[in-house]
């Protein structure tokens, strides 16, 4: 079960390899990329206990092609040091970043270094913006550790971190010389966290892939990865993963069809914030955010009511929530949306289903709408 | 006596327009490039107290067309934030940047907005930066105020601040929608910068301009405007600017030919690290690293005594320093060559002249002949 999809950028296209026990190949796997002999490996203390080893002693025994005229030639495998940066939300900051330049510093990378983000979506967000960065740009490689990553954060080149007053209003598009998707390692991810990632799944199905979304309905349960059958679990990596390149490939830095991945994130992003990034989680403020979309929807006479209810049940099965924490006040929401970096000329713009599979992006959606649909949460 | 040059590049090109004063004609200039209705103009406070209100009301009045479908739309003037930054090498910090940050939120700068940036060379680079960064990349607008800025930073979209420990290593390329250079600016800048600026020009007639070169030597004096004819002062922007263009638009990211650029740089960069920035201005470093490798360039047979004596003598005309300042030590500059940008592998690359208006680039110089060359001067 190998499966390689490719990201095609205009600048750099780059490969999203997907197989069980891949996390053994990643020094081979980034040998043939002709990348400098230093490597700075980034990981928070948990996923480094688990995996940081293996990731090591891979990227040492490599036989790494030299990046020189002559191909041919060959080199013992990558010079490595790693560090691990505290985990969450909260500390996805410049001053984590500034951490990482310190050890930049500290270990000399060059222009043709690269740093390996080895995590979960804060991980490889900051370990991507600090690449981004670092000498005005060095390689990066993601290798997520949670099914979120896997089939979102690490694709893509979307990098970046928190200003106190907002979620990733500081960052840069910087694309990874290559995703490597080992799935093995999901077994050891804590059953929210898989969850989580199981809203960004749900959401390639309604926007993208209304096969998917099958696939994701004939399955007896979603919300534990033991119950979850390793074809499917393949199935939805490989799915998500091309949904997201497809989508990618079209439009790099989010000019336009790139809005679409951003279905359930309008208001989600506003519930995540008014929680203080702790209470409700990126994948459960998605969902919450498709719930409330999937209504507007309905309410505007865009999508059909048996399809918001097919949606919902998805969730639902998945063990995600549909319905707003207590103590979020919806005018809190309602003001929370104008920070959104999507807002244009102070417009609100949310992506909203048409039907299974099919999505639109507008600007027209009155704030009473949301309101009413946020009150009926 | 208006001149634009094109910087043509695969995403983005944009013109540089040379004309003196033109920053009255700021707000015009960009209501043809269908950006968004907001403006952060960003300046350090002398530039702000001579300029900062001509360039405010030029935007205000400026009729800008609609970044519409229906481009026949116009609109009122932009919508003017503005701030300063303390001035000076010292003050380009992360710390800056992150109040450029939470005056953008403040502001609610959107993705179409644009921060201008009117200054020299540290506030160029910090709004650059920040642009690059906020929102991952907004627009920015160049409108440099020193010569040093005119002839080099401006241009080409490096962005970046300093790391406690080296300059610029903290950075990204983030190109300008547009560079408005005014020559009547300069009429308010220090001798010092003056001469600093002269540097660069000097820079580009041995690298890439033998015809600039000529028309320096012609010139009597250069080490202050007053004595320098209009016509040379124009001359001398559009020469620079172009050749800054010709390299930037063949290579945008530093790959190759951009390495050019760096003559001078690699020994300057190192002098000005070990003075902290203050005893050696850019300009000053730049001279001396100049000097530097030209000898190094004849120790090792590939320039001609005599063409290293003409660049001398224009840097002495341009009241620029041709010798290490005292209290330097040459061990700590051999060190602080490790650090460059530039280093590959370990070995320091260098821009050595072989004619006037011709260079090449090489990482072969011997540690003792750079010992030996500092020595001597």
């Amino acid at each position: 079960m190998t499966s390689v999809i490719n990201v095609n950028l205009p600048e750099l296209s780059y490969e999203i390899a997907i197989s069980p026990s891949s996390l053994d190949q990643l020094g081979q796997q980034m040998a043939s990329l002709k990348l400098g002999k230093k490597v700075l490996l980034v990981s928070n203390p948990t996923i480094f206990k688990h995996f940081g080893e293996r990731a090591i002693t891979s990227l040492r025994d490599a036989t790494r092609t030299l990046s020189s005229a002559n191909a041919s030639l060959t080199s013992a495998g990558f010079e490595v040091a790693s560090c691990t940066l505290p985990p969450g939300e909260r500390y996805k900051t410049l001053n984590s970043i500034q951490k990482l330049y310190d050890i930049a510093l500290e270990n000399r990378l060059e222009r043709s270094s690269t740093m390996v983000a080895l995590g979960g979506g804060v991980i490889g967000d900051m370990t991507g913006f600090a690449a981004a960065t670092w000498l005005r740009g060095i390689n990066v490689i993601q290798v997520p550790t949670t099914l979120l990553a896997m089939v979102d954060s690490a694709i893509g080149g979307k990098t970046g971190v928190n200003h106190p007053h907002g979620k990733n209003l500081i960052g840069a598009f910087h694309q990874p010389r290559l995703v490597l998707i080992d799935p093995e390692v999901l077994k050891t991810l804590p059953m929210r966290e898989f969850r989580a990632g199981m809203a960004e799944v749900i959401k390639y199905g309604v926007i993208w892939d209304a096969e998917l979304f099958a696939q994701l309905e004939a399955s007896k349960r979603l919300d534990q990865l033991r119950y979850v059958k390793p074809e499917l679990i393949q199935a939805i990596l490989v799915r998500s993963c091309q949904a997201k390149a497809d989508v990618v490939s079209k439009d790099e830095k989010e000019g336009g069809l790139r809005a679409i991945l951003n279905y359930g994130h309008t208001i989600g992003h506003a519930v995540e914030s008014l929680t203080g990034y702790r209470l409700v989680n990126h994948g459960e403020a998605v969902a919450i955010g498709m719930v409330a979309a999937g209504q507007i929807a309905v309410e505007l006479g865009m999508w059909q009511k048996e399809d918001t209810e097919r949606q919902n049940a998805l969730i639902q099965k998945a063990g995600l929530p549909t319905q707003l924490p207590t103590g979020v006040d919806i005018e809190a929401i309602i003001d929370a949306l104008q920070l959104d970096k999507k807002v244009k000329a102070g417009k609100v713009r949310f992506v909203l289903p048409t039907e299974i599979g099919v999505v639109t992006v507008t600007d027209e959606v009155p704030s009473d709408i949301i309101r009413q649909v946020l009150r009926g949460m």
